[in-house]
């Protein structure tokens, strides 16, 4: 792709965002950048002061020393009548003006060590939920996790809670090392404010905070398997806590999912089984309460325990979610994993677990040798957050947001893909969609994305998963309400392409 | 210990910090927090209504209607004329109106799992650096790490960079998830503003952002590490990096230190070895010159890689810091871990790596399945936090603060245990103090919690610690500077105290 020139250099120097220094020094810095990272190769024309001025809002006398100190350096050269260029041998120069230069190397340094053979533990192979790089930029209708409505966003909120926290008076509470601790505030929080919503009541050394569920699944691989260890998924599951598990290489069997969630009658036997009882990661079904009691009768009968994702308990659009299964627990065996964050920001990072107490100090103990403890400035801020009931707040309109677009995906995929099966969630911000046998989800969001869709095709949520693997989920979190009726034609669009490459009938779209 | 009663309502009456409830409703869950903690037990008066509500400020019609609702609700019994009592069976009834209660289940029930046999690694009986509970409230003299001087704490400018981050116009530059990625900016930073200063040059891609230097660490491990794995480590060395390292069960094989630091000149097979070069831990003492010569040369030579710990190489005095190990590196084979936080406030948890490219992009894969991420939100304010020149501002105040301290902490040692030998350091916040041979200072360590001193032992540094171990550190961060004095003195008695007990004859104290 053709960039006019002067938006190329527009790009090009860009300047490192670092006020404190005098712009002729930013400047400088973002030439040398460019040079190293090979952008500006050998030869290269650079603008004329006069132009590069004018183009960055510069005086011109701040880019005439600018590239008068490169020059002086090496890594430009004038010549007379032409113009300023990169000098001959300009990235070597830089590089070795950095005494290393490890990007450079990399590779093709003869004593460079093999780290491919070094390397122990890789997941970079293995299939997951990903997107493609600049998806928030490249594809007008993102039906996948990741982002989120800014206009949902408590600003205010959110930041008087960390104003709060950064109140002199404050600092005591939450900046020295915690060690295995976590902030006092913020446990109660969970203890009295959310878990008894989903009929859970621990005592603060159950609760163990992570950076995220994430860390959650992480720390319990980390603690209770080894290779040894039969764990039981959900087929299809949650890739992202598949991933962490494996990291202990456990057996992981996988274990079926019907309309009423995970089939407890057939279970293998295990040692723990990993499940999703609010909504089903990916189909979105709650397990019904029949499902539960079986579960944990099998639990105590075979003598495994649980590993519970209570994942979006929160995003229910009416009427009161089912308690947790840990509400049902009375042997001890279900360690409940919950997100804090994430209706708020992705990004954030604060989930927790509750666990019994001896499990819990170990787990405090691990995770001190991983990240000694999650941000105890974020936990602090939130423990506020959730104190001043911004927390419930801003998840009910979060709350009515997916409500409103699940109506519009759902009048959508009835109109523009009426043979496509899928059921209408009661919460969460997921429609898990069954097309005809024929189409395989992976193969679609890839033809899809030529269209401007992103979605999530169902392959990656299976430990052996079927072809063609005829499912995939559109998430509703990060794609605008206006933009779902036309993302659902363009996926429509793609779904005819596919049909036609393959000679398949299809009516023409309306 | 015997509490005043009034002190022990005082205390058991805390109110949770929920200031969205009302204060009736606070109370009523402050007294079934403390029925189902067993604080209050069965049986138990409660102080009249008139003396709560005076002892807590309240109104009394708030606590009269709080015990109302809590006698209706079969938790409190009002006795006609003799008061409210804890009711019969109300642990149990609290127990019961929550579905589950595993703290109280834990243990005691007999369906429950045996969650020792299901540990399949564990830390907690590893000897690593710890602090007793309430160290920051019960010992005068914490000569420890983990806390720091709030008067230092750039309250305003870090409190402006998270009101800046949570601008609207700033939300979409940090709230989506990141998957793999880090927050550019700060990369950025890391990359123009602090490697350069160490010496070291990378591309965006050779950087992996980390919760704190601590993840960096288990991180490495998780990529690298397995049981066939020969590490190296400096002995004496950091806990913190040792216990993150043994979660793979790696071959720790124990380094010799001298006054030169690590001593290269011996090294057994080694496939990786972790070194502190800037102020080895503990014993701060900087890496000669000829000795990082060597080490890289050895790594060359006989293919190893090395993991520099590049900790407080910005706490320095005076004059400029001698540059990385890895600006010397031109194999490609050090690995740098950097510490961004610690300066600022222990507790926020943003440290980073600089690795080669592909080893970086396994690192990323890993962290994903670890925490996906660290906290963008964090790392968008540390980047402007960075950008506005605020690090360095604070780095200056907090060496100068330092500095004193060691001055301080010099001349008591000097005056009051003059036989013991310690390096006054260049930088950081650590003495490394050799006591007479016949004193151990894990036994120095618990005698001196009873003169109010915390000082951190020698032997936790050693993979294999001698007896005695007569080394201790004392650290700088936490202590206040009017008490570094009267701290030495209160250490000289527990000194004396140990001697006396063994007939050890000692000039008495000046």
């Amino acid at each position: 792709m053709r960039t006019p020139r002067h938006m190329l250099w527009d790009q090009l120097f860009r300047l490192p965002d670092q006020p404190a220094l005098p712009l002729q020094a930013r400047l400088r810095a973002a030439v040398v950048r460019e040079i190293l990272a090979g952008r500006l190769a050998s030869g290269a024309a650079l603008p004329s002061s006069r132009d590069l001025a004018r183009l960055m809002g510069l005086s011109r006398n701040t880019v005439t020393a600018a590239y008068q100190q490169l020059v002086d350096d090496g890594f430009l050269q004038a010549r007379p009548r032409s113009g300023i260029f990169v000098a001959e041998g300009a990235r070597q120069a830089v590089a070795e003006q950095a005494p290393a230069a490890p990007g450079l190397a990399d590779g093709g340094h003869t004593r460079a060590p093999d780290w491919n053979a070094r390397l122990v533990r890789s997941l970079s192979k293995l299939p997951t939920l990903s997107k493609p790089e600049r998806w928030r930029d490249d594809y007008r209708y993102p039906f996948v996790y990741g982002s989120h409505d800014p206009q949902l966003f408590p600003t205010e909120d959110f930041r008087e809670c960390c104003a709060r926290s950064l109140a002199r008076a404050q600092l005591a509470q939450w900046t020295p090392d915690f060690e295995t601790e976590d902030v006092p505030d913020l446990v109660e929080q969970i203890r009295l404010r959310l878990l008894p919503k989903r009929g859970v009541f621990a005592l603060p050394d159950e609760i163990v905070i992570t950076v995220g569920a994430q860390q959650a699944f992480h720390l319990l691989a980390e603690a209770l398997f080894d290779e040894n260890t039969r764990v039981g998924l959900e087929e299809p599951g949650y890739p992202h806590a598949r991933n962490a598990f494996l990291l202990r290489r456990p057996q992981l069997l996988p274990l079926a999912v019907d309309d009423d969630g995970l089939a407890v009658e057939a279970l293998p036997p295990l040692d723990c089984v990993f499940v999703t009882p609010s909504h089903q990661s990916p189909t979105t079904v709650s397990l019904s309460l029949d499902r539960r009691r079986q579960l944990l009768q099998r639990a105590e009968a075979t003598d495994f325990v649980i590993i519970e994702d209570d994942y979006e308990s929160e995003n229910l659009y009416e009427g009161t979610p089912m308690p947790a299964l840990k509400s049902m627990d009375r042997s001890s065996r279900v360690l409940y994993v919950g997100a804090l964050s994430k209706s708020l920001a992705p990004a954030v990072r604060l989930g927790f677990i509750v666990a019994p107490r001896a499990l819990a100090a170990e787990l405090r103990v691990l995770r001190h040798a991983m990240v000694r403890h999650p941000s105890a400035f974020l936990q602090h801020a939130y423990a506020l957050f959730l104190s001043l009931g911004h927390h419930e707040s801003h998840a009910r309109r979060v709350n009515q947001a997916l409500q409103e677009r699940m109506t519009l995906a759902a009048a959508a995929l009835h109109q523009h893909l009426p043979e496509f099966a899928f059921e209408l969630p009661q919460g969460g911000a997921s429609i898990w969609v069954r097309a005809p046998a024929w189409l395989d989800g992976a193969e679609l969001a890839v033809t899809a994305r030529r269209h401007g869709v992103l979605i999530e095709p169902g392959d990656v949520f299976h430990v052996s998963p079927p072809y063609p693997c005829p499912c995939f989920r559109l998430r509703l979190s990060s794609i605008a309400p206006g933009l779902i009726a036309d993302g659902i034609v363009a996926l429509r669009r793609a779904v005819d392409e596919l049909a036609d490459a393959r000679g398949i009938g299809r009516r023409p779209l309306a």
